[in-house]
């Protein structure tokens, strides 16, 4: 199933789109797609009541996508989890996750601007793949317990100021919480539409240049293990995200010489079953 | 104006708490102590229904302080900040403020039960000056325009697991989001009331033996000069927490030989005008 949220910023009228790309307005169902509605079994709510007729059709024409799950109580990231990605940078792949986060009101639209901050030369961008969860998760046993608290998958751009990161002192985190830096979405797809997580084709292009050309199969730590993982140092929350590392190609790569973004460049990203995303870069005023 | 919630995990009851200290019920007037209250004047509304004699005492007898916020969009952490800190851990001070995050899950009330994480055994305290914020702030003109941001002021302990934090490969953000790892309060004191910031004394004591004798006038970075930053790089919403760092005595301080957090140790925090927190140490089971 994929779930989304369309409309103005702040005021999103929760979907489901069926297989056909037909929208139906669950917003008789649900205020919002959000930790409560996921850890309650909407998604099963919502698939009843579409299968028994008690939805309505919505007109997606002209209509803005929000990022398909409501503002999460944390986003947590995970570095150089991929084998190219760990390479272009010089790092040695880590012997476990890396582990950061990032402020959960740069979550936006897949499609909303994206803001280059004031003072920066290096902002980048990072295809991943973002894992939604689904229930608390807090000391799971093992990997394989980490599948009944993922409810589902969607695209992120982990936006990232290289300068403010890695070079003005201390933590990751100051490059990666600037307003807009986490465009999410199309869509929420469920874990069981999804499949294998670890077999999803992601690409990234800049001004229709294809920059990063990955795959979830090349992530030094599945996603399974980075949900358990993370349970053994933090409670994970219904609604909470993760971001679960990037492929090679970003700007800050040594392999490549592709420029950092700049305003008025357009960003697409894709990955395999969970759509693509489309963000103009502007410059926060 | 000292501002509380008092009653069971997430079902505290917002109280306004008077000169004599008498708690009055404001669940007529909001129904949390929160970001939309603090931005929307809500600590001006609580005492003028006060001064109206529209409020109504609430007795106070057995009932558990909750953090004086609800939980935050985020808890922003600056790391080295005391003169006296950065030299116990021999780090040199910082040339701006060292930025990371704590997951905002981790705030709970000011005399919850604390847990080591599993496998720990490196839980340290950290007594610090929390910044409630009570106005978006993004990209403040200078330190000086960071006032009307502070909506006040509470008591943090920035619990941190120091394995975790510095040996487990990466970013701090590891060893500071455990469950419990945030104990906020009692109070959330307006900053008209606290007067200067940084004129505060601040002690925390184990098991009745002073640990940490600090002064907030040895920050580095001042709380102004601390806001202000913070918004060159990321949005603070209203409700946002920001710990400002903590001064010497940690057991991480190499100037000492004071022994990690252990189940049953009873931990005692004060910061002048802030009241004063007390929780005892459990296992995460």
């Amino acid at each position: 199933m994929r779930l989304a949220r369309v409309g103005a910023p702040g005021a999103e009228t929760p979907v489901l789109l069926d297989g056909e790309g037909t929208a139906w307005d669950l917003s008789g169902l649900t205020t919002d797609i959000d930790g409560p509605f996921l850890a309650s079994g909407g998604p099963g709510r919502a698939a009843a009541a579409l299968a028994e007729g008690r939805l309505r059709p919505l007109d997606l024409t002209g209509l803005r996508f929000g990022a398909p799950v409501a503002r999460p109580g944390k986003v947590v990231c995970v570095g150089l989890n991929y084998t190219d990605h760990a390479a272009e940078t010089g790092a040695e792949p880590p012997a476990e996750p890396v582990v950061f986060m990032k402020a959960s009101n740069t979550v936006v639209g897949p499609d909303d601007e994206v803001l280059v901050p004031r003072g920066s030369t290096k902002t980048d961008y990072e295809v991943e793949l973002a894992v939604v969860i689904g229930a608390t998760a807090r000391y799971l046993e093992s990997p394989a317990d980490a599948g009944r608290v993922i409810a589902g998958y969607a695209i992120a751009d982990d936006v990232s100021e290289r300068e403010f990161q890695l070079e003005r002192g201390g933590q990751w985190d100051k490059g990666k919480s600037c307003e807009t830096f986490n465009p999410l979405g199309p869509w929420l797809v469920t874990a069981d539409e999804v499949g294998d997580p670890q077999n999803l084709a992601m690409r990234l292009y800049v001004n229709d240049e294809l920059r990063q050309d990955g795959h979830t199969k090349n992530m030094i730590f599945d996603v399974r293990h980075v949900v358990w993982y993370l349970s053994q140092f933090m409670v994970l929350d219904p609604g909470d995200l993760i971001n679960t590392g990037t492929p090679a190609g970003v700007a800050l790569g040594a392999g490549n010489d592709f420029p950092y973004l700049r305003a008025g460049d357009v960003v697409r990203v894709e990955i395999e079953r969970l759509g693509a995303q489309q963000h103009t870069i502007g410059q926060a005023g």
